[in-house]
């Protein structure tokens, strides 16, 4: 491990966390964090922080290789290059993992109306759209708009197996070969899969552009591999600056000195604040149109890592926090009623932007008029600003836990540091709930009853038994 | 109040509930629900039922009403009519239950990609846009893309004194006023607001076409008010389909009987599984991606209607549950396995379409290849429910309660019943609780200190306290 000590280039774009409103001193004694609850947790912190440096090093958690993978970052640069200026839209093909990386470096670094620019509005960048369900209605209705001919498809898939993947990309490779003939489909398609799989083989048979996921990285910790990066480069994320923010923010996290990790400062209050405080709603609550797709990444990584029912002694825990993705300022109206009013079982991290690309002032009204004048001059800057101080006042005051994750600005590089200061939170709040983050045992179930009905071999028994489920009577309806 | 007996040409199109895996006998002893525990809840019913009609009869509850309002329909469609053709763009500024019930409907039955198509695909329709936020990036750059000659501004706000929409408004009318000149303001903007307040008397001084929101209707409460009409209007709803949905179940939800009324069984259920069972989280999730937006405007009328701190008694409570949005099939990859195997404290209500417009079948692969070939022949629609049977098969198994809202199809006559539907369900929760559901004195506290931040007169102490809190000392940063 490393110790953190002379300033660098970089730090002047460092994020920072304000977590004042979880202390005691702040927020009230009744659900407040103490320093020695903390301090409480030094001793497994340093056990956990040599587990997982341990693993680390033995390459087990690949995603923390990812920021230091150039040879992936140019495979992903490359074939992005190869792509560039010859199509108009970008299709991803997948889904959880696959699919919420994307959307969030889309969504985060990308003008909020892509995809209504001109081509040359856009920079010559292809349009983006991200196909995470199998609705028959968004597919359908997307493939009469599209035209094939000025499109990439990226199917991604680790497994290899992904249903709703495989689906979207049978239907769009015979759509394909339909127009423009078996030769030229690899010309519309790249494959981003593991390293085994059909689909590989598929991939390698008919000679389709593949890229490759590293196997020791789960899907939901994949955004800073090809999975993320080919995409992202393609819609003009710079990723070079996105993998040195995520490098910055793992020198930071690289100690197990508990007080100085912002990852395993921020994973300790989450656990303290839902083991010990009954604050069993983690939400995350974006000031800015443009993260609120982080928040949504986040969810499956916070929700999939930590929401287990057994834990690593074999015990039944049934743990882990709901992750839940409020917008500043728009859920004020909707959500802040319950947040400051309803049952303590709620903290929220709100996400800031200190310094905004854009502003935009507000009119003085010509004559003075009581209830709006007093808005004229002010800027929306401002206003979004105001009205997250008033937010974290007025529900400090009513002794609702919350904190501030603070991007100086919204850029490459402070989105890397944020996409790794979360990855490793997580896998540190695994650590301190006893679990195994990187694993998801309970979708198994319900994925062997879509494989029964569906007919695919060896899963018979499922089918019947779904069979005998759905004609049990004694229904209740309405 | 009516006892519904005889068939109705439209029922083939009611919406049903399934509540089977609620019941202790389907889901086990532990979360489900006895016949004996909703039985115990009639007497209660019947006195909410008569509080509720008692309510509806002085006109106290206004909501109930609007399907019944033929004038404010007629009224809302011909300033659509005004409108219609003359422009390319429909831009909502409005935030919470001024832009949520608008979002839902453009969502629920507009093209998935309504905004990409040409007009002429579009049927002439404007595109939709709905602002709800302040953020500068987004404002601004909608601004510089959108052609205000061409563009009709509905600006919403029941109170007239919404900080974020006025503010909106006064930029966009510097804008236009710039553009256009002050005379032609008027051709561009549709106010909806209250019978009082301040922007009602500078539209009424200014000439700005106006529509209006009942005093009864609250803003959560206002989709079927001309706050929801006026757009549905114009981007192509049916609005008298929508309506006579919403009438469809207001004639089934005017019953006292708790088992014959489904509003009121959904809100029996949803309240005995969060008081008596400690699901306190209420999922919704919807496997149509059509129906998301739904999900949101529901989240909204069920945070901020019970969320309260305070009962009918003065107690204090903190009650409330708390609603998540979550999508299917997507979130199955996201959200299921904390739903199958975290802590049991979530209520998920699917939304399900039986029967949707369009399908698409998955081409058989040429040659077998294990693991991808089953799913040839099947189609998305297929793969869409088995799907959702599988996921409710292995939650309930686990012994996870959920229930079912099944839509026929989705049109304005089903999305009519299931806006009506869940507005019932929430006043009837709300009596269930013993809060009122009705008003959201929590978020004043934040209002106060946006206020008093802008420096509007009669909220200096309020400025200073944000100061003084501002500079207080001792923060925890890292």
């Amino acid at each position: 491990m490393t110790n953190r000590s002379k300033s660098q280039p970089n730090d002047k774009m460092a994020l920072r966390l304000d977590f004042s409103h979880m202390m005691s001193d702040f927020v009230g004694p009744d659900r407040g964090i103490t320093r020695q609850e903390i301090d409480d947790l030094i001793p497994r912190t340093s056990a956990i922080a040599a587990d997982i440096e341990a693993k680390r090093e033995a390459g087990d958690l690949g995603f923390y290789q990812l920021p230091y993978d150039m040879e992936a970052a140019a495979a992903a640069t490359d074939m992005a290059g190869r792509f560039q200026g010859k199509c108009d839209d970008l299709v991803v093909l997948g889904i959880g993992g696959s699919a919420l990386g994307g959307t969030a470096l889309f969504r985060a670094l990308c003008h909020p109306l892509h995809n209504l620019l001109s081509k040359s509005e856009r920079g010559g960048k292809p349009r983006v759209f991200i196909l995470d369900n199998v609705d028959p209605a968004t597919v359908g209705s997307f493939l009469d708009f599209v035209d094939l001919e000025k499109t990439v498809f990226n199917v991604i898939t680790k497994s290899g197996s992904t249903a709703e993947t495989l689906s979207q990309f049978l239907i769009i490779r015979q759509l394909l070969t339909d127009k423009i003939g078996r030769e030229s489909v690899k010309e519309h398609l790249v494959v981003t899969t593991g390293a085994g799989g059909q689909l590989r083989q598929l991939a390698e048979q008919e000679g389709y552009p593949l890229l490759s996921i590293p196997e020791t990285v789960g899907g939901r910790f994949s955004v800073l591999s090809p999975v993320g990066l080919f995409p992202a480069a393609l819609f003009g994320v710079d990723i070079a600056e996105l993998l040195a923010g995520a490098r910055y923010m793992d020198d930071r996290c690289r100690t197990d000195q508990l007080w100085q990790n912002p990852a395993y400062l921020a994973g300790a209050l989450h656990y303290l604040a839902d083991v010990k405080k009954g604050l069993s709603i983690a939400i995350m609550m974006p000031y800015s149109d443009a993260l609120i797709q982080v928040g949504y990444w986040f969810r499956q990584l916070w929700a999939e890592s930590l929401g287990k029912a057994i834990n690593n002694s074999g015990e039944t825990v049934n743990v882990g926090p709901t992750p839940v993705v409020a917008s500043g300022v728009t859920d004020q109206h909707s959500q802040l009623q319950l947040y400051s009013e309803g049952p303590f079982n709620k903290l929220i991290t709100f996400l800031l932007v200190e310094n905004p690309d854009q502003s935009l002032t507000i009119p003085r009204h010509l004559e003075p008029r009581e209830g709006i004048s007093y808005l004229g001059g002010h800027d929306l800057e401002e206003l979004m600003q105001i009205e997250a101080q008033s937010t974290q006042l007025a529900l400090t005051k009513a002794g609702r836990s919350n904190m501030s994750l603070i991007l100086p600005q919204t850029n490459a590089f402070t989105i890397g540091q944020l996409f790794f200061l979360l990855e490793v939170q997580t896998v540190f709040a695994g650590g301190l709930y006893g679990i195994n983050p990187m694993d998801q045992p309970g979708v198994e179930a319900s994925k062997q009853y879509i494989y029964g009905m569906l007919g695919r071999s060896g899963f018979e028994d499922k089918a019947r038994e779904a069979k005998k489920w759905r004609d049990r009577g004694g229904r209740y309806t309405i």
